[in-house]
């Protein structure tokens, strides 16, 4: 242990204080089979914020909700430049507890590191707790879009368990307005006052892993196109209808030609050189899809299938890319579809945009925290999105972007949105170290290089 | 009209005479859209068995329910030697009027027809209407399996909506004992007494339809093989997790490529000469297996997926190419699934013999009967299965079999186990008399040829 994990008024070393919020958060939003559903806007995720607050307020942070109950932790100190330092802690349903509380609680310990620092720092540093990043209620970066007034008003009417996202937001004592009125709940000061946003983040990838390196440096950061595809065909008596396309409109067997024509195409692209990942995640599992198209549920043993859906999630840093390839699947689709006389409904249910490249001033300022810690690291693209990737598409009021950065760490086998989801005591205190040591040096200038 | 569709007491036409009992069947079971779910053992099921038993002792038939509920309605006379006619009333869940009913409808009537000959029959008629034909509690034929002592016993702790068979039997005042112990519900003398059965059923195919004949005489019965197959694979992020077999175990992904390996097998199989066809007809959309496998639902836009299920239905007449053939299949499953790092657990779920001839001389009376009317008429394969095939495969303790033969008429579309079933009422007139002429044929002879 480094002589800098130990603070006055605190005995606990860095790793301890790390591992008491994670025995915390593990019981917030836990389901019977271990994993944690901590949804967006649910109680749980009030919980876990509401947790970090009051640990935040104990050892000198000032806090304050936006409208939509994004948490705002504070420095002490008034300076008007504020580095900001942010994640979320809402999971995917029955995802792990390391995506996005890895962020929260690396932000927090580093904060309380840096509090007695805290009056020579020409830029202030906020924790920012960011509402509903993941992709609940067809939307993902819910709190941070609303933060910078560019939520999609639509996602208000979306439903998670027959909960509109709206009255979601209510029932945690927040309000909708400014979503409604496309207002930002930050002020336009507090975002012109931003000199900078860090994210520390676990990989959700094997690569860190499977190159023994402490950290990773994030050079891009994906976008996504998501699709619900519905397919209607024919039901038709199993026994007594002829194989082949001549007779039969089967739903079933459009889908599998679908998914590995798609997969054939997707493995194309990426051998020509574009960076992206494709998906179907769901296949006839989701139940509210389920209540949408109750037909589903007449596709049986002694049927041939007549209706059926699935979700396509294709994710990349290059949002040109992603929408070239978008409507090519589109195409594979409705001919395949074609093919087996059926129809495909293609509807488009998430759209996240990319970033290509992250800050280069922020990341130098990682690469010297790290090698003065003495640890290794990776730079990588992040294949997942975060809300570091909305805040760097901010446009504000002068044209400026926000300089940000971001800082993975390993989780094993890198499985994530999982029960399996871990992340090793000690990559933990390395990250905070690092996250905490490029702050430092950020505050200390009070901009970004 | 032919003068013999009127007849003393009885003012109304065959067609119309047939029309109404439709009438009276489609308010049984029938659901919001229009479809009919009359379950196996379900009240929906016993009001229509009822329905019949009246509408038969009105004009004249006797009655009686054996131990399982299958109901035998008797011309009168106490000849020893009985022809049987049978079919069903329970259907599909969510299915049409038309599956089953038509038999027991085409019967009831021809019985209407003969009852005042009866007297010079060397051979009574019974119309039996078997319970539970359909692929419910994971079971096809129940009632007919009852009565001939081949109910597999385990069958009665398979489940439909919560509740065991065990329990549906009694709900209706039945007794499963005679399951239990492995005793068929028909005496050995009424077993004996057999000389052969006719059963009546709506094609649920195209070929009358296309080839634009009447009636169709079926010269086999297609058996099936049914198998729910669970894979099991790793969930992962789906942004953060590389595509390619090297990184996900993603199940949605081998299951596409099962499906069209195995279509390709079946397609290659008859263009050998083999009669069968193969059908997914369900996967993830079965809410009993849901339960079973809750983790169905930890599938969602963001992961690749870890848990999937498909049913598999192989069908055809030949017993040894369904056995050699299936496991060719299961062969091809296991090997996909170990090239994509998933797990498959293939469940047989039912297993039903096909029949690849059936009696010649009772076709024959079926042909002699359908030139007599004019009608026309096709020799065609059944792909479905039906409690003949059950009949037809009885071992009787003297070592023979019962002659058995089937006759179709043809359905709308050759849609059939949904609401948009439908029999053309003349088509049903025509294959009622059919049905009648050979009946009378038999019983006069007392015997099959």
């Amino acid at each position: 242990m480094q002589p800098q994990d130990r603070l006055p008024g605190d005995t606990y070393s860095l790793d301890a204080r790390i591992q008491r919020h994670f025995a915390k958060l593990t019981t917030l939003g836990v389901q019977p089979d271990g994993s944690i559903s901590r949804i967006a806007y649910s109680d749980a995720e009030s919980s876990a914020i509401a947790y970090i607050r009051a640990e935040g307020e104990a050892f000198g942070l000032s806090s304050r909700y936006d409208a939509v109950g994004n948490l705002v932790l504070s420095l002490p100190g008034n300076q008007p430049r504020r580095l900001l330092v942010g994640s979320h802690l809402d999971s995917v349903p029955r995802g792990g507890n390391y995506d996005g509380s890895a962020g929260i609680v690396a932000g927090l310990e580093a904060l309380r590191d840096l509090t007695p620092e805290a009056e020579d720092f020409e830029a202030g540093i906020d924790l920012v707790v960011w509402r509903g990043e993941e992709y609940t209620f067809d939307a993902v970066y819910k709190g941070s879009a609303a933060a910078f007034g560019v939520a999609e008003t639509h996602i208000l009417f979306n439903t998670y368990e027959h909960q509109t996202l709206r009255d979601a937001i209510r029932s945690q004592g927040f309000s909708p307005d400014c979503i409604d009125d496309n207002r930002p709940t930050f002020s336009p000061q507090t975002i012109a006052s931003i000199v900078g946003y860090y994210e520390l983040h676990i990989e959700q990838g094997v690569r860190l892993e499977r190159e023994r390196k402490d950290l990773g440096i994030v050079t891009s950061i994906a976008g996504d196109r998501r699709y619900l595809i519905v397919l209607h065909g024919r039901f038709d008596h199993s026994g007594a209808t002829p194989m082949g396309r001549a007779f039969r409109n089967d739903v079933n067997l459009t889908m599998a030609h679908i998914q590995t024509r798609a997969d054939r195409l997707a493995e194309e692209r990426r051998a020509q050189g574009h960076e992206f990942v494709q998906t179907v995640g769901v296949v006839n599992a989701d139940p509210e899809v389920d209540r949408k198209y109750p037909d589903v549920h007449a596709n049986s043993v002694t049927k041939v299938s007549g209706l059926g859906y699935f979700t396509l999630d294709i994710m990349g840093p290059d949002d040109d890319f992603l929408d070239t390839y978008s409507g090519e699947v589109h195409r594979l689709i409705w001919q395949t579809a074609k093919e087996f006389g059926v129809t495909a409904n293609i509807e488009q249910t998430d759209r996240a945009g990319g970033v290509k490249a992250l800050d280069a001033g922020l990341q130098q300022h990682l690469r010297q925290a790290i090698d003065s810690l003495g640890c290794s690291y990776l730079e990588l693209p992040s294949g997942a999105g975060h809300d570091a990737a909305l805040v760097a598409q901010v446009t504000r009021s002068d044209g400026s972007r926000i300089p940000v950065s971001m800082l993975f760490v390993p989780c094993r086998n890198g499985v994530s949105h999982s029960k399996e989801e871990y992340v090793a005591p000690e990559q933990m205190v390395k990250g905070t170290q690092a996250l905490r040591d490029a702050m430092r040096t950020v505050a200390l200038e009070g901009q970004t290089p």
